[in-house]
């Protein structure tokens, strides 16, 4: 959508929320409809080419206002969930409208979705343990417990732990910074021998510091063999996993126990949309669930709306309906609209490290697998120091940096959607300017 | 702002962003500011009277767009939960911008300030005990730490203390509904005979079955003592503390760790925004601090900006610029407006207490104090089943029940914004009608 057709669609929008405040009082106050109604008013699956923006909006009179906020929050996040993963090609276990026992939430951030699933693991470790150690308490268990990612792994990994109240250990990577299963496999054999209790590893596909891939085809098996929780977070590189060719890189997802991805990061839909499955609904659920009267409904028990309510799945109580967002992009792109983005991407990606490989004053420090390009000037890291130094004094383009190997290292990540060929062309030019600047300084 | 103003002003806002969306390419792509830019642009409290949707709109392009999204979103952040804590007269320690060390940061609801501020707890009580108890590891004081809140709070609070791993226990009420300083010091005095170590209560200012208030004048002094973190939770409550006549209900926030609402609730701002304040900064930021080199920026240690990100004080990385939602809320409608809007629905609660009080056939189960009234037939919970389940099938009005010692309660909330007198009557016209249709029934 250009910004011509935002405006007309923009003010179209505006108008319809005042007619729904001017008439509210002859909207239904209680939806009339049964829990499940709207898997059947949509499709089963997204569109593979763009729709027009008539039919999206036509259709939340159709599917939506009947259902009002309750249960058509709850029901359209589930079916988008499904769409999703459909999209992402992810195992039937994990799609909700299966006779599997799986399904999509909607988080806030990855972090939130991984303290969720370290705590559904934490929750089946410490239950596990207990039904054959009945003298333990539940703190002998938590000081037992031990959770496993990747050095590289997000910093909010981490933090899970911390806010769980169990240890957890960084697994080193291999040269490429990926974790290996021989790494974990040791690390976990020498914990069971020490009496601790691993339970739950966080692998990670495309590391923030360099789009790394744990190997989780090799990773899975162990842990599933071990009973270790194994979440994925594919935060960042999720997306292009809609892409037949980049699939490969979730394969092993079959293992897992959970797995999330940001669609906020680079699916074209505004923050905050984390996409989180889990593979067993009753393990997330069953860590979490509080009854009391004010939150029953009529429908909890029956069994007609597996997923009537998403708060047991989730930190926060409230829920805003997210789903809408994904509803509409995934039908005004369309699947083939998406992978195209991803690809644009990709590619520009890839021009950006012809642009670094060709200037022998520099080298790229990661392989470039999707659109993020690590590189640095040869020679050392205070060097590195001073070019970052420069760029961000300019202010004309932003890097955010990482150390690899001990390394000082510069990332230049394509997101934007409007971003051009020109731009990388123009970005390059700049970074080049201050290099030539920098070189020419007596001290270097 | 009525339906009218709000077609022009959203049409306005729809081009303002188009705007910015074709103009992009000229905007700073790094913000040119000093970190604490903010502060001196705007006023130091929020005005009493209605500012005009121009003066507000130009400031959008005077102080928010220099400093972009970050630091704006944080500073803004920071100086909205000043005016808003004076706008409740909390007491100077809670105020960032003061001498203290304490200050506001937006949670998205009150489940996650809960959570926050027992992680916070939690982490300050281990690391006591283990200063004074060397060989105590985590895990054993994890297992002797107690938290305390009413059996009358929110499912929310015992699920923090699930999450946190630790136990929590609840405290009997008073026949208001209300918990006394004698049962909360009599339940600590046996847990600590027993071992245990208490660390964290969870008062509660307006309960969701029956909006009851614990004595916190009485609670906090004995926390204080016992070096127990106090969280207030007045979730719904705390927004009437803007007037003066409710704000002898917020006295003992003084002796409290933490306090936090929920303007989403009553204070005209959209879901999600929950205002939370902690007495020291702290306390808060050293339970989660992760420094990875990727979140790491210039200003962070030179102490010019105490506040420069507030990603410590919660559970996700990532943010959206929710404070710019309370500073239009807060101008377009003054002190004044929001005083205003919370007499009134006091009011129609009052209305409506004295519709029921008039009823011989009903009683009120609670005191009516904000805009909550819990009643009841006299009569079995059968009945008042019945009665309810009456009202939810003629889909009129919406309530929902709770229990108040053992009887099934309905309870009826004013919440909606354009609720007037009006709709108190056809509402109580309504319930009578079906409770005459009730009562004519051969079984009663």
């Amino acid at each position: 959508m250009d910004a011509a057709e935002f405006r007309r669609r923009g003010k179209e929008m505006v108008d319809y929320v005042a007619d729904y405040l001017e008439n509210i009082e002859k909207r239904l106050v209680y939806p009339d409809v049964e829990p499940g109604y709207l898997r059947s008013l949509i499709p089963t699956e997204a569109p593979l080419e763009p729709e027009s923006y008539e039919d999206v909006i036509k259709d939340v009179e159709r599917v939506i206002m009947p259902g009002a906020a309750s249960p058509a929050c709850t029901e359209l996040e589930t079916v988008m969930l499904d769409w999703l993963g459909k999209m992402l090609q992810l195992p039937e276990c994990f799609i909700a409208g299966t006779h599997g026992s799986g399904g999509g939430v909607i988080q806030g951030t990855a972090s939130e979705a991984t303290l969720m699933s370290l705590l559904a693991a934490r929750c089946k470790a410490i239950r596990r343990v207990q039904a054959t150690n009945s003298n333990y308490s539940e703190s002998d268990v938590l000081g037992k417990l031990v959770a496993y990612t990747s050095e590289q792994a997000h910093s909010s990994v981490e933090r899970a732990a911390l806010i769980g109240g169990v240890m957890m250990k960084q697994v080193p990577a291999d040269n490429s910074y990926a974790v290996r299963v021989d790494m974990l496999k040791k690390m976990m054999e020498e914990d069971k021998a020490a009496g601790l209790i691993p339970f739950y590893f966080c692998a990670t596909l495309g590391t923030t510091p360099s789009c790394a891939f744990d190997r989780i085809v090799e990773l899975g098996p162990l842990c599933n063999e071990e009973n270790i929780w194994m979440h994925i977070d594919a935060a960042y590189a999720g997306s292009a996993f809609i892409c037949p060719e980049f699939r490969p890189l979730l394969n092993g997802v079959e293992f897992a126990d959970s797995f999330n991805f940001n669609p906020h990061k680079w699916l074209l839909v505004n923050f905050d949309c984390s996409a989180m499955w889990v593979k067993k609904r009753t393990d997330i659920i069953g860590a979490f669930k509080m009854e009391p009267l004010y939150l029953k409904h009529e429908n909890q028990e029956s069994g007609r709306s597996i997923t009537f309510t998403h708060t047991h799945w989730q930190i926060p109580l409230g829920r805003r309906f997210r789903s809408l967002k994904l509803w509409f992009v995934f039908r005004l792109y369309g699947l083939q609209g998406l992978q195209a983005h991803i690809r644009k991407q990709v590619a520009l990606a890839k021009v950006f490290e012809s642009l670094v490989r060709a200037d022998k004053r520099f080298e790229i420090c990661a392989e470039v697998i999707m659109g993020l390009v690590c590189f640095r000037l040869k020679g050392s890291n205070e060097l590195n120091q001073n070019l970052l130094k420069r760029i961000t004094d300019s202010r004309e383009i932003h890097l955010v940096p990482c150390q690899l190997s001990g390394r000082f290292v510069l990332r230049f990540a394509i997101c934007a959607r409007t971003t051009e060929s020109s731009h990388i062309q123009q970005a390059w030019r700049h970074i080049t300017q201050l290099t030539f600047e920098l070189l020419q300084e007596p001290s270097h």
